[in-house]
């Protein structure tokens, strides 16, 4: 085993030092689907309502697939690259915490505002509202994309996020304009994952060549629309709109909060505990 | 929301004492798919490979499917035997522990049999092994049940749990025939599971009317080609059939281990902190 363990520490040399390029491109796009997944799994039988677990575990898988198709796609840009073979459960289980490019909001915990322990479902609600309304502008504008294999990944993507947001929409409707507590706990929870909304927007981290060749899509081009958006379900649910600083994030740099360590922990035990195993 | 709570209250005086009866038997029927789904969601982006992330949603999604029917059901027959409304929701909810009368097969943790914390896939695969082919046996033959909507959800449910066993029996397959390790694991988690086998088979809990009708399946006669099926799996990878004495049970009566109450705790929190919430 020890032979093996280190012939695979050799071959999981791959994540381009300077994150950028096409491969940082699509392992960001990934990492958001893949980490927000993992978060929303933790729902299977304790939401609500059993018909709502059954969603939110749809939605989660909706989500690994995406992370899938990405992490599959970027792996072969990396074999090709580097004339190593690269799968994408290379990239989901053995990466280190600095090589995860998803952004903050999707790795924090779905604990209440205040950061205790649990799941309050107003958070994964207010949270599954901005993150399905910016990957639906996204998928959206990289249907077109001149890469044809992110090109054909977002037209799936697209039909789920579009799902993911109307799920969204009506559980925000019901908090916000249902009894006092629901609606205080949903505003709180807006209020709470509001500062991480920026980071989705920034264009920074992506490689200037490939928005001028449009294989990749500005993200800063989706914010006016977004906030259109959310801002129409929110003011429908009696809501108020966060008036709040953004967060300072570094998550597209590879730059985690506390929360991530403790997420990967849980997420690459098993496949690290066997590396390279056969099963 | 004080009226709220104690209107609720006495609304959940459902549970027949005497647990027999054909609630009884609905509700046993639900509690193993309920509880098992449970435990499998963790594994949603923690499992060795993101294709099995989503294999292993997908059963939990199922699992949840059939629970939700089964005690859609269960709660029409409390209502019409009490006049109560009573929904799917009330009974996973708002059920106290012992009033759950699932197998203590399902609601253990997937530690390693050692009780260490974390989920071993090996004990994940060998459980379903074993519940997967005695729920394949059960629903085939409930669908000659002579109750209609058993009969139904059995005809649904048979080619759920068959691909659950088809998929348990890759990976035991796999493990047991695998490296020196993986089959030392699945050895010993088979090991570990066998004691909660006999429960399965016990048919003490049921009404013997619901036996005579034929609307109930007598479990103990499912028993023999259960264990020609398992042996059949467990030989050709390599591994041996336990013989170890039965566990001291209890889950059909309502007696459960210490991790269900851990189970329940995580599962019922939410809508427990929001009885009869309107959201």
């Amino acid at each position: 085993m020890t032979a093996e363990l280190s012939a695979r520490s050799d071959a999981l040399a791959y994540v381009h030092p300077d994150k950028s390029g096409l491969f940082a491109y699509v392992v960001s796009l990934a990492d958001d689907s893949l980490i927000a997944a993992q978060r929303m799994g933790h729902w299977i039988a304790a939401a609500p309502q059993i018909e709502e677990d059954i969603a939110l575990g749809n939605i989660a898988l909706d989500l690994l697939g995406q992370a899938r198709s990405l992490l599959t796609y970027a792996g072969q840009v990396e074999a090709a690259a580097t004339g190593t073979p690269c799968d994408e459960d290379s990239l989901a289980y053995f990466r280190d915490e600095r090589d995860f490019l998803n952004v903050h909001l999707v790795e924090r915990g779905h604990g209440g505002p205040g950061g205790e322990p649990g799941s309050d479902f107003g958070v994964t609600m207010a949270r599954l509202l901005i993150l399905s309304t910016y990957q639906f502008g996204l998928y959206t504008a990289l249907q077109s994309s001149t890469d044809e294999t992110l090109a054909a990944i977002a037209a799936k993507a697209v039909k789920e996020v579009d799902y993911h947001r109307d799920h969204a929409t009506m559980w925000v409707l019901r908090l916000g304009d249902g009894t006092a507590e629901s609606h205080a706990k949903v505003q709180a929870a807006l209020d709470a994952e509001w500062p991480y909304v920026e980071e989705l927007f920034d264009n920074s981290y992506i490689d200037p060549s490939l928005l001028e060749s449009r294989a990749a899509v500005d993200p800063s081009g989706l914010r006016d629309v977004w906030q259109r958006r959310v801002a129409s379900v929110v003011d429908q649910a009696t809501l108020t709109l966060p008036v709040v600083p953004p967060a300072v994030t570094g998550g597209r740099r590879g730059i985690h909060t506390e929360q991530m360590g403790f997420l990967l922990a849980e997420m690459q035990h098993l496949a690290r505990s066997h590396p390279g195993a056969t099963w």
